[in-house]
């Protein structure tokens, strides 16, 4: 995996959320939004706001706040939300039809252009509007709907076979929804997303909310 | 929202990480660990491996490493994984299927009880052996089936109001799938699960590997 340098993972990761009230605000004929407001929405400090936001090159004007259209056009252009991606996506499970069917993504750009699978009674439907190929047709596939990104929905026994399949083809970038910490070439970005981490948070949480605490 | 102080969120996060490496070792014969060899295997400092694990009170033996099994109940404990908590989930759509399909959660203590829908060709049916109710009976059933945990996978659109319907039964924990921050009483803790900010990590990683780099 390339190391790279990039700003602060949690303020990146709040841009969406940010994005979200934005153009809801736009949505209801706003102009300028206040980093205040949405710290608001959010339950963050203002300042927490204000430096997320300036990561994007966008800076408030006092009183008035962010100007609502520019404030868009600079979070998405500094996500490269604003240029369509393809991706492709393997095991073609019920997570894969969820993600296929969260409209959100396609309109980050997020243009999902095949599903792979070696599941024969998988191979040759769709979901979503998305066609089932067989995984042995991967690397020409890749090559003729020019996909970028490789979403992995895999059972996790699968994952790095199926990445090292991936890494064959001209794929840079791994959205991986398995609990494998993948080992990739380098040069090869990849997101992984783990839902236990979450239930770790939501464990956590629960059990403080009762008497007995955790010892720190 | 109950704002409670607990240790940083990523040093919780990558608890499952660990715990899922610690107990390959084990399933391997190994007895002991060492913080180095798990911080090779997820790409981390050795320093900061020991000091995410010494908030589950163990500490390593100089050049032993960690007794594998008083580790993973170490950490299985203060997640509260060594307790079975009874789980609903409302909204029976693809990403329910997929979650009720995810065996790691039950490994967990995650146990799926009822799943709950307003679409009466649903209704009646069952998810990986999760039956499906209508919203309606949400107070009772919660009462009956001792749930503590809601999964929300309804569209974004309708997560307030299910938010609220979840308030008003004895549930004090929330799994929030959908983009919308959501209003909730004090008492009431909630991790979300935003996809798309995971998405805006990748699409950043993947602007960066191309030769026009973003400005910081």
């Amino acid at each position: 995996m390339v190391r790279q340098k990039i700003p602060a993972t949690p303020s990146i990761r709040r841009l969406p959320s940010y994005l979200h009230i934005i153009k809801n605000v736009q949505s209801e004929g706003y102009e300028f939004i206040s980093g205040t407001v949405i710290a608001q929405e959010l339950d963050l400090e203002p300042i927490q706001v204000r430096k997320d936001l300036a990561i994007t090159g966008i800076v408030g004007k006092p009183k008035k706040g962010y100007p609502v259209a520019a404030l868009i056009a600079a979070i998405e252009h500094f996500l490269g939300w604003d240029k369509q991606k393809n991706a492709i996506i393997i095991g073609a499970g019920n997570l894969a039809t969820a993600l296929t069917g969260y409209q959100e993504f396609q309109f980050h750009g997020l243009n999902f252009v095949a599903a792979f699978d070696t599941d024969v009674r998988k191979i040759g439907s769709s979901i979503h509007g998305v066609p089932v190929f067989s995984l042995e047709t991967l690397k020409e596939q890749v090559n003729n709907l020019k996909a970028t990104i490789a979403i992995i929905t895999v059972p996790s026994a699968y994952a790095q076979e199926t990445a090292d399949r991936v890494t064959q083809t001209s794929i840079k970038a791994i959205w991986n929804f398995t609990n494998v910490k993948l080992k990739l070439p380098r040069g090869v970005v990849c997101q992984r997303e783990d839902l236990t981490s979450g239930y770790a948070m939501l464990s956590l949480m629960l059990n403080n909310t009762k008497p007995h605490r955790i010892k720190k």
